[in-house]
């Protein structure tokens, strides 16, 4: 065990949220309340990201709002344009970003994320999701939005023909040679012909393969079908745990998938999401957080708790009696979310009110001293919870907080590396470069392939 | 005139295009060979048309490769990412790429534009065409590719879906008080809720409005339904024209359909493509254009000359004969084009050698000293050929040659601005920002609007 922890490296990402993830995070003092569309604000979070040596920063998304998005989801960078802007201001970290499955062409979406791994010179990511939310369809066509194991059917689809895509031109398929005129060998380029269930896409793909082969693919569902489609293709998960016990049944459950479909289960790393409150005392980092609820109202919280069920009104129930009954309400987007909140409300018989302030400001046990914080990422990690972890910010400050106070010591217990091992993002979370599948086969059958 | 043409100024943009539009501009000993792919070539050319204080960079794009493909279409970055990549390594040039209609949702489009929109603080636009390839819808689901006027049709919807997915959010729809907990006023976030034949988009955009109101809007089509498109929809025409006269026609045409709309022809500018070919004398601007002439095969010609023509294969003809008769072919794609391709060859009964060399390595007027470029370009704007150019490189170095060259004497001559008028890409154009429809129906109803 301790032989194996060895091996491997501790790997750290930091999601850049703007407002931030709850109702009420921008009404914090130090924070510029128009983050989520301030690209100072960006730059200035993936720079201090990469002086912390983040292997990645990463950035969510959604495709539906109402009234009642929390500020965040209302007005924000779109990820493939943010991750590009960030692309040319930033060395060695990673870009990784959301898109759904749902409402996209793969051809499209193949092809940003591969320009993206171009202008970054390797470090292109995408985090697939398949939109949880009902109302994405009214902005797409207003046809149904698929239903939870069909959405899961498309995205596995989609991947096939992304990473088909990608492989449209063999690594060395551009000669270029000035002098013959050859600006590039046919036989290398190889046309997909994909026919299936949901896509038709010919190609070949309008750009190349990047120096790290094909962007690194997070998956970010935790349901079952989340976790099926991860074995099978996510090179690293980013999910959310509340305890290293829950984290590591995760953790050990989604290893024995990938190892169940043939793949290397330490080429799928698993990246729970925190928000670590640091303060030079436990006293100040407590105080970091009450400062954070005391900014909540339960009006915001109950709106906030809505989301998660289809944008239900919870306001028409009583805040203090027991968390009602909304029946199979969200089951068909946020799935392992909803299903989390309404077995906690039964186990610790939680009243409305209780449910909805701890919905809109989490506690998590990242909370304390930095050194407290360090043991926690470094438990989490040793004792397999974690490959490594996706840092929220909290508060104002608190990725300067991590970077500047729990990464030295990280580095110093020798958790964490104190500088990059590469210059792309496969090359740094250690995950190998995917030959591509023409060239294999080449090799395999010594023949021309097409 | 003279008073008129007081009032108006030069408007420049340079197309950043890589390897180059040609067949065999890649093969120039002093290119980069790699440059459609370079993120350090398109940034050094940005940072050089802005340093010429250009009004704008182009991205043109294309969604169909095969073998017969030129080399810069092979392997390019895609527009919405090298657009948002070069926003934040340039301060003030506008920042145009191309986006088809006619594979793509209006919901995702609409809303990367407004985030380069936002990133750039207020310099994006997007050249919307319709896509001319017939190959295209073989990588969008195999459906058949949408004939010409249908095609114009549905980008006509979708313009309508996006500008108004633009007005989702007023002006001053976001309040952010910290005290009171108010975010954002209801009454000015407002619901497209459009059904139309094409399109169905309920919204709002998850994105607010930028500085200059809405992203530029350029239209590249010459045809007559381009024609028609860009007077009801566009701030600014990207066209190519082989003489002033030809550039008077069509600036007229298009001048007088955009004040048979309604709208102020002022406010739709006229962009001819030029690609200058710049010498200390005329002699040694003549020798550019041989020793790009001298690069072309006529293979590479004759495939060059196809892709006009759906790829059609015109090594079956004669080279030495008369210009095939091809009948409809390409008349679906690039209409425009193609036109003026087989109007040509009758009129000066070309062969087909000569037509295929003259596609591959057009030649232009702009071709000589520095001054005599500036005469053209002057003489072109003056009267009333053009509002402004798209200055496309011809050469490695082109683009320094002009912004070094041509732009201090444009300057000197008080036809060229010595710095920018404005920080937004509408402002250096002299376009009005659009106000928000609602907040105009608020205005006129002096009542709350929906």
């Amino acid at each position: 065990m301790a032989n194996q922890a060895k091996k491997r490296s501790l790997k750290l990402g930091a999601i850049i949220h703007g407002v931030g993830g709850g109702t009420s995070g921008w009404r914090h003092p130090e924070l510029p309340s128009d983050a989520s569309v301030n690209i100072g604000f960006y730059k200035q979070q993936a720079q201090k990201a990469e002086e912390g040596k983040f292997d990645l920063v990463f950035i969510a998304d959604g495709l539906y709002i109402t009234e009642k998005s929390i500020p965040h989801f209302l007005n924000r960078f779109e990820p493939i344009t943010i991750l590009s802007a960030l692309a040319t201001v930033t060395e060695r970290i990673g870009l990784v970003g959301t898109l759904s499955t749902s409402y996209s062409e793969p051809f499209t979406v193949s092809r940003q994320f591969a320009s993206i791994d171009h202008i970054s010179g390797g470090r292109a990511g995408w985090n697939v999701v398949t939109s949880p939310l009902e109302g994405s369809a009214l902005n797409f066509g207003g046809k149904d939005h698929p239903e939870h194991s069909k959405r899961y059917r498309i995205a596995e689809e989609y991947l096939e023909v992304a990473k088909g895509l990608w492989d449209s031109w063999e690594d060395d398929a551009f000669i270029r040679d000035k002098e013959s005129g050859v600006f590039f060998d046919p036989e290398k380029l190889h046309r997909l012909n994909h026919k299936g269930e949901f896509f038709s896409v010919q190609g070949p793909l309008n750009i190349a393969r990047s120096k790290q082969g094909q962007p690194v693919v997070f998956q970010a569902g935790s349901s079952d079908s989340g976790r099926t489609l991860a074995a099978k293709t996510a090179d690293a998960v980013f999910t959310g745990h509340e305890s290293l016990e829950e984290a590591q049944a995760f953790y050990r459950d989604v290893k024995e998938r990938v190892a169940k479909e043939g793949r290397n289960p330490d080429h799928t790393l698993i990246f729970p999401g925190i928000g670590p409150i640091i303060g030079s005392t436990q006293e100040e980092a407590e105080a970091k957080y009450q400062q954070l609820t005391s900014l909540v109202t339960i009006e915001n919280a109950l709106d906030y708790l809505g989301r998660f069920f289809e944008h239900h009104d919870f306001s028409q129930y009583d805040l203090d009696a027991a968390f009602p009954d909304v029946g199979d309400l969200g089951s068909n987007s946020f799935r392992s979310g909803t299903d989390r909140i309404k077995q906690r409300a039964k186990e610790h018989n939680l009243t409305l009110r209780e449910v909805a302030l701890q919905a809109a400001t989490p506690r998590n046990a990242f909370i304390g001293t930095p050194e407290h914080v360090a043991d926690l990422v470094q438990q989490w990690f040793e004792e397999e919870g974690a490959d490594g972890f996706i840092i929220a910010s909290s508060y104002p400050g608190s990725l300067d907080d991590f970077v500047n106070l729990v990464v030295p010591i990280l580095q110093e217990r020798g958790v964490y590396r104190t500088e990059y091992e590469a210059d792309t993002l496969r090359g740094n979370l250690g995950i190998p470069v995917p030959e591509n599948r023409y060239t294999t086969a080449r090799k395999q059958t010594g023949a021309a392939v097409n």
